[in-house]
């Protein structure tokens, strides 16, 4: 690469300011929010314009130089840790909403805008865009896609790929991609589902259409304490068996309850050994229906104190212990990392059983901390990382965790991504068929691999070398996990 | 192609009765539901194991004989329509229901089961599966997935892609894919919605994993008579702008409520312009409060007279005019031909005066039975095929309806998929940059494009004869179209 002639390009293409390429402003984006892994990148191109970001593809596709597109850097997986002889395109000034429109209750936005941005713009109409990542005040609507982020509310109200109906993007082949839009289900193949949670590797979204929901009219958030995991775990299954959704439905173990009552004081029951969080919303006579169905489930499963929240005020009371969970951590212990692997509900208490042998196996505490309802689990493994090879084990212990649930017919992520952190992992997850068919999907897209490379999916070799890992829907036994 | 070499391999392969060479038991598939195409098969192979539908696809990438997937035969778009030189390759001999788990409230089944069918093996157990075709009793599952089929129901409960959770799928070229499970969100590239509605362009589904839903409690049909089109589509529009999802909201025009009337009696108001069927579902004390909500909405927009139906019997008769709705057209014209295309809600009063004009331009009368509440239109074309030149003037007319759609910010199809019917539509919804880019899809799955060859995308080169139909979002005026 020639990098005075590539540099002079860039400069003459980007307003003054939106080109990056000197030590000390490079810093920031060293790394996203999987801070352990960091590498300065050659140049960050941040672009006010679809026309500027289509200029810095093609000089960088003539130049051969690797695009890594960065949104607001929230991501947990190192998705968007730059590449050393590479450019960071940062698409944080592509910031405009550009229409609210009502009459089809969507949104179409530029690729930076944050995702709370998107549900306050809509709010004076009594709006809402559903996925809530715990990120949402600073996350950018495009690193969602590129994620296809969930959060709280996707048990009700889906994932990003859910929620978004329209999709402009750029691929590093210079093409423009129109994919869906206002109407109800596209023809042709779904490059719209394709791309979202594609890690940045297919093309770079200059647009996005999403969905606005209207305000649920009311809220009840219950509180349920139990003595064992499992049998709050069954007491998920039962409700969703019913036909129930609720909007939210959290579990925390024992000592996740215990860290944050120490911090929160959220009046969780310290006695407890799990408790579910539970929020419903509808009307107000719904809400009373809802909650005369869940409750009986709820005590039929062994609850023995439910708490119950039909004001605001109370219910971020009973939500600010959930809420301040991972900061929580850091009583606890100087360092946490945060997995995050999905398996099906019924999977639930043999899974963090196993969780428990392998946190002491490895000598390092896990806190459960997740999303009960669809099974997207966060346990968070507490280390310190000034004590020698803790960071390793730790980093071990979470490979093991998610090869757990892909044994127990889950997978590796449920809504962080793989990027970096976790390619190892998805030689677990997928055999090399469906490795093989990844690589030429990519092909399809970016033939000369040049957008974000070394993320989301591994080469196949990389899996031949690690050896064999691969196990489908539980079928091969892992060594300590027979019992699944 | 050497054809006695193949066939000896096939009929090696398949059971006794499982390959059709032979002239008059070809005859049932030289068509599916799109009857005005046909063409009779080289040969069927209808084979009864996954192994088998794996030994056929190899003997015909070697040969490099075209593949034709068959499920029910009972798509809209001649998306099952066989090639002259080609196999057609019948799923129907793949009809085992795999799994029925009830923790997971999933079923694992093979292609060739029929929809409904999945729905009685979950009902002794309280569930069933959502995405509900006219044709269900008929369809099999396999085909829902190619085409991505919709339904009634599908406001709600959304498409064959949000009901299916995995996948596996044969490639033309040897592979197999397990996509998705019964986890919650998979890594890696979303290939499961990708291979939903791509028309089996891409691969043979020999396993599908569906999400089963609890049976609501209670239902609610509410029947609300306008006089005029506008009225009832603001009413449709102001529904869901409330937050309110029905189950199913569908509207029938005049002519339709006319043709319904004289066949089924289920006494829907004859002096109405439009009728609006709205079913609700729930529990009770959600029903009251939806129907509360709902009809000052239909109130405030005009409608003149409302019927509402809480007991089955009733609301089998209420429904029954809408289920009559397609054969009530015998009535009136002895061919019809069904369009299918969506819009932005917003667009429905003016898409419907459009059809109306066009209606009259190509003296052809055109009745609206369709599902209102995603603006999936389902305009009616009647016409006699044996007058000279009126099956070439309905599809002529067809085609600029879908035009219309695509103008208006919509689709050529919502449910029925492209097939051989909508190509030249698919022109009209792409352009040449997303063409391109569907046939490097194509290229990353079957490269030797031996998979249902001629169907479901457009060679750019045809698109070009026709002579640039593209508008993107209505920005491009079509003739007529201006007020939009």
């Amino acid at each position: 690469m020639n990098h005075p002639a590539v540099l002079k390009r860039l400069r003459k293409t980007l307003p003054s300011g939106c080109l990056i390429t000197e030590g000390a402003a490079l810093k920031p984006y060293e790394t996203d929010a999987l801070t352990a892994i960091r590498e300065i990148p050659w140049a960050v191109a941040l672009p006010e314009t679809e026309e500027q970001v289509r200029e810095v593809l093609a000089i960088c596709r003539e130049h051969e130089v690797p695009v890594v597109p960065r949104g607001a850097g929230t991501g947990l997986s190192g998705g968007a840790r730059p590449v050393r002889d590479g450019l960071v395109l940062g698409l944080s000034k592509l910031n405009r909403i550009l229409e609210v429109d009502l009459e089809n209750c969507v949104a179409r936005v530029q690729p930076g805008v944050r995702n709370l941005a998107v549900s306050e713009a809509a709010a004076p109409h009594g709006l809402y865009y559903a996925p809530d990542p715990s990120s949402q005040l600073a996350c950018s609507i495009g690193g969602n896609v590129a994620e296809n982020s969930g959060g709280v509310h996707c048990l009700k109200y889906g994932l990003t790929v859910n929620n978004v109906v329209g999709l402009r993007v750029l691929t590093m082949d210079g093409q423009t991609l129109n994919l869906g839009g206002k109407g109800f289900d596209y023809p042709g193949y779904d490059l719209m589902a394709l791309m979202c949670g594609s890690e940045g590797l297919l093309g770079v979204v200059t647009e996005i259409t999403v969905r606005l929901l209207p305000n649920p009219p009311g809220k009840l958030v219950l509180l349920a304490a139990f003595r064992s995991l499992a049998e709050a775990g069954q007491a998920v299954t039962d409700i969703i068996r019913q036909g129930i959704v609720p909007a939210g439905l959290e579990m925390m173990d024992e000592l996740a309850i215990q860290a944050t009552e120490d911090f929160a004081q959220a009046g969780y029951p310290r006695d407890a050994a799990a408790i579910l969080l539970c929020e419903l919303d509808g009307a107000e006579v719904e809400l009373d229906a809802l909650e005369a169905a869940v409750e009986p489930v709820l005590e039929g499963n062994g609850a023995y104190d439910i708490q119950r929240a039909r004001d605001p005020e109370r219910q971020a009371r009973l939500w600010s212990g959930r809420k301040a969970a991972f900061p929580a951590m850091g009583r606890l212990s100087p360092d946490y990392y945060c997995m995050d692997g999905t398996i099906p509900r019924r999977a639930l208490a043999d899974v963090l059983t196993g969780i428990s042998d392998l946190s002491r196996e490895y000598g390092l505490a896990v806190a459960n901390v997740f999303h009960a309802g669809d099974g997207n689990l966060h346990p968070l493994i507490l280390f310190d990382a000034n004590r020698e090879g803790e960071l390793e084990r730790a980093e071990r212990l979470g490979g093991r965790i998610l090869e757990l649930c892909v044994a127990a017919g889950g997978t590796v992520t449920g809504e962080h991504g793989v990027g970096v952190e976790k390619l190892d992992q998805m030689c677990a997850q997928f055999g090399p068929e469906e490795l093989a068919q990844f690589e030429r999907v990519k092909d399809a897209f970016d033939p000369a691999r040049l957008l974000n490379p070394g993320k989301g999916i591994p080469r196949p070799a990389r899996c031949v070398e690690l050896g064999g890992m691969h196990v489908h829907e539980g079928k091969l036994p892992f060594a300590g996990l027979e019992r699944l």
